[in-house]
């Protein structure tokens, strides 16, 4: 396989853990095709994506080198780890020594390991919630709040409790290292777009435990390759995808 | 910190992702002490756990350098990648080429991202069968039923279709390239300790789908180092905790 820079396409579905791949994408300075799936009625991915990658997830990225050439990478931390590994050119997410790398890769394994499954089981809980027959409905609901109160929550609560003091050991801007690293770029989804700014996990989270996280959170939101990532995807939605999953 | 080997201490849950990393340990040939811990009436880790991480989960590997230099490893795919790497003085595990490393990669993170979440869910459901207030008990089985139907099970089946295929392009054998490698050792649990060994989803699982995979799961779980990693547990369990999570 060719060393040189392939057409790249990204699938990203709406509501997905796919916005953090465009957001790395604008950080390598790549140019890139984005394709939009929407959820359907079950919030699950469309049947569509199973052409791409036989589990039909997003974000899947397609690398077309030319003359039938194609790699489709898979799974959000290897995806980030194949990108920077062959396309950051100019060494910006090259850690500073091998600690730095080892700690990286920690909070990798750890937002998909940890993080994420209780973060995921709340979405199957709320197609729950409002699918269940009108008969049952509400001790669904009811056994849904606990399974929340006594898993989901407690398990998000230990681990943003965690990523505080980590934040803040750190100095407050990243994670590892003082300067933007794959581990910003895994847990943006998870803690920014989740845990602080949707609906999701909000009656758990007291913003007012987590001022270092918080203040990470909106910073990454808001840095200007974070907003163009954000900005590329809305040219194509035109509002009729959920982008940042703050429903 | 010292490049020497240190103390290694694995803090092993009964019914975990632990003893694919008491394996690890064996095949790398290295000397640790095992601690035990048993599951709580929910079937949850106990607090105990969380004095050495704050995640309170399992498997935690304690490395003490001596003079009071000890750092703490957590997340599978993270434990795996550092073991390795620190460890592995006979490049047992060393990837022949870039390709392979790359594959491996993937396999780390799909154990963990797209093949563990669905499995941990059927374990929380499990509980929610059990503990549902009696009253209710029977919508509560049903609804989970149908969770289990709808999501975990045609998710599981999906990803079980195209290890299939993987592990039957690979040869048979082991996933990458030939040899055993960090995709085995995380593939392990998920695969062919909970998929083909255990009551959990066996209802969803049809193993005559899957002769190539059955059979590199028997090879892994009837390999000298993955039983002597079992002897090793069950010397200090005495038939109290279960190891395979063959439940």
């Amino acid at each position: 396989m060719s060393t040189s820079v392939p057409n790249i396409t990204i699938h990203w579905l709406e509501s997905s853990r796919a916005q953090r791949i465009v957001w790395l994408l604008e950080e390598l300075g790549l140019d890139y095709k984005i394709k939009l799936y929407k959820r359907n009625d079950h919030k699950r991915a469309p049947d569509e994506l199973k052409e791409i990658h036989p589990f039909g997830k997003s974000p899947l990225v397609e690398l077309d080198y030319g003359a039938g050439n194609t790699k489709i990478l898979a799974e959000s931390g290897h995806i980030v780890n194949y990108l920077i590994k062959h396309f950051d050119h100019d060494g910006k997410f090259k850690p500073a020594n091998e600690d730095d790398d080892e700690q990286i890769d920690y909070y990798i394994q750890m937002s998909e390991g940890s993080l994420q499954p209780p973060l995921t089981l709340l979405t199957i809980m709320e197609v729950g919630d409002s699918k269940a027959p009108f008969m049952v409905r509400s001790v669904v609901q009811k056994y849904n709040t606990q399974v929340r109160e006594t898993f989901n929550f407690p398990e998000v609560v230990r681990i943003l409790d965690k990523l505080e003091k980590d934040i803040s050991a750190a100095g407050g801007s990243y994670f590892v290292g003082g300067k933007l690293s794959a581990a910003d770029i895994m847990l943006v989804y998870p803690v920014a777009q989740i845990c602080f700014n949707s609906k999701r996990c909000a009656s758990a989270v007291d913003k007012k435990k987590y001022p270092n996280l918080v203040k990470w959170s909106e910073n990454v939101l808001n840095s200007a390759t974070f907003k163009k990532s954000v900005q590329k995807v809305e040219e194509q939605a035109k509002g009729k995808y959920d982008i940042l999953s703050s429903k």
